[in-house]
């Protein structure tokens, strides 16, 4: 395949940055890849896994001949990294970033970003991912089926949105158009409701009960052992979206608890039923990746 | 080891029935086990998986002679049971149940009972189990590490619930004594909730958003595609602990709401951390099962 990308860079080659890497070079979707990076460790182990061709922890020095600069890292430092950006970047590039979440984070990225309207911003969200992170855990394919939400901005030109597009259909992902709204309501209830729904369920019983737990509570609770911090600033970056999703969830929750004030348990059975229903059907559209409802 | 028992019936040899079986002939706990049901194909399961000696689908017949009656039915059975039961055992046998629930199970049990006060009836409740049903996936060390409750009720002859710890302690178990309340209670939270937590979840989505789900998602909810009947049957016996475990969930959820809605990022992640460090040391806990903290 010819070069989608003469250079790009990738700021963060960690669990996705580094996939992105590895995807890009097996595809010899771009010309080089550079990998830029706070610690040196983190460096190492992105050239190690073979993410990025070269590594530098000088932000200006990676950025500057970049024709796409990747940010994936941490959804908090993209204002500040963007700021930077505006001050380097070269005429014309393309900047994107995968965060998981769009609003606040579009609102970071285009206020650093106003004084440089030759540049292209196209906020992404790749809906894939691992409990694992850093680049020793990066592979080439962890997009292949998987779909890649864009959230474009007002006054991006056509022609950029369409060639990061087809870079990552390249990398196996389908592409899908929503609002920023729409992505972030999404995120809350399929990702962070469950997140804060497993912590609160770990904070309703003691912790001497756990020793009676079985495997559904320990499943049910997993992402509640994931990282506080990172959650935090997802949470952080997502307010008004998860408040709407809780708030969802708790309407759920009270037509379940209704039923069983009333001891209404056909009514009870039919909900059961729903959720079953619902959930098996959901384990069979992710099985069949490229016929979900919303194709590009 | 000398037997515990002479001859043992099993009402509803599958997988828990089973599991029971295969562990009492493995370790030759019993003379003779009978696997009683009602349908002979269940029966055929259970004879090939050698977790019982022989079969019946005659109740009466098959638990006349038995020492050890234990009931390894649905929970809503139980009362049913328990009348036909108090027809026929034979004088001073013990009867016992590994239902999921106490309280409503014990009501109704010990209501059929009443006529035979020469009858033992010690509830219990192994506390392992999988999804599998079935005495084809049952294994003869399921209880190995595990925890059983008993809740045992007024009058029952000390000896007769030494006699039935020391075959759940042959089996693997660990042996828990708490009320019928405290269990019900404790399910409710560990259990019970768990899964009307997850079923509300995907009740929180519309389905086409399931495609974008990643693996918290479906982790988290695993257990709503269990069988809505087995759930309700379960819920039905256990309204009052469920309710009160969903208050208290409904609480800690707006603990979680209040801090994003006065945007108290700090107190956010400390409510976090508690339920990561929670749910990290009850995951440790279970990996040494003979060190809980409620040893007999």
């Amino acid at each position: 395949m010819k070069h989608i990308f003469d250079t790009v860079a990738i700021v963060g080659p960690g669990l996705i940055g580094g996939s992105i890497g590895l995807g890009i070079r097996r595809r010899k979707l771009a010309a080089h890849l550079v990998g830029i990076g706070r610690r040196a460790s983190s460096l190492r182990k992105a050239r190690q896994a073979g993410a990025v061709d070269s590594t530098t922890t000088d932000l200006e020095a990676g950025t500057r001949s970049a024709e796409l600069v990747v940010l994936a890292t941490p959804v908090n430092t993209f204002g500040e990294l963007a700021m930077r950006l505006a001050r380097c970047m070269k005429e014309g590039a393309l900047v994107t970033e995968v965060g998981s979440t769009k609003e606040s984070v579009i609102e970071a990225i285009s206020q650093a970003l106003e004084v440089r309207n030759d540049l292209a911003f196209i906020p992404t969200h790749p809906m894939a991912g691992s409990e694992k992170r850093g680049a020793e855990n990066a592979t080439p394919d962890l997009f292949e089926d998987s779909r890649c939400i864009f959230t474009p901005v007002s006054g991006t030109p056509p022609g950029a949105t369409e060639r990061l597009k087809r870079l990552w259909e390249a990398l196996g992902a389908e592409v899908h158009f929503m609002t920023p709204r729409q992505h972030d309501r999404l995120v809350a209830r399929i990702s962070h409701l469950p997140h804060i729904a497993a912590s609160a369920l770990i904070n309703t019983i003691e912790e001497q009960e756990g020793v009676y737990a079985g495997g559904g509570l320990i499943d049910t609770t997993r992402v509640a052992s994931g990282e506080p911090n990172l959650w935090k600033a997802i949470c952080q970056s997502n307010p008004h979206g998860i408040l709407e999703a809780l708030d969802s969830f708790s309407d759920s929750l009270a037509i379940a608890r209704k039923f069983l004030a009333e001891g209404d348990f056909e009514g009870f059975t039919a909900w059961l039923e729903e959720a079953k229903k619902k959930r098996d059907d959901i384990l069979e559209m992710r099985k069949k990746p490229h016929s979900s409802p919303q194709k590009t």
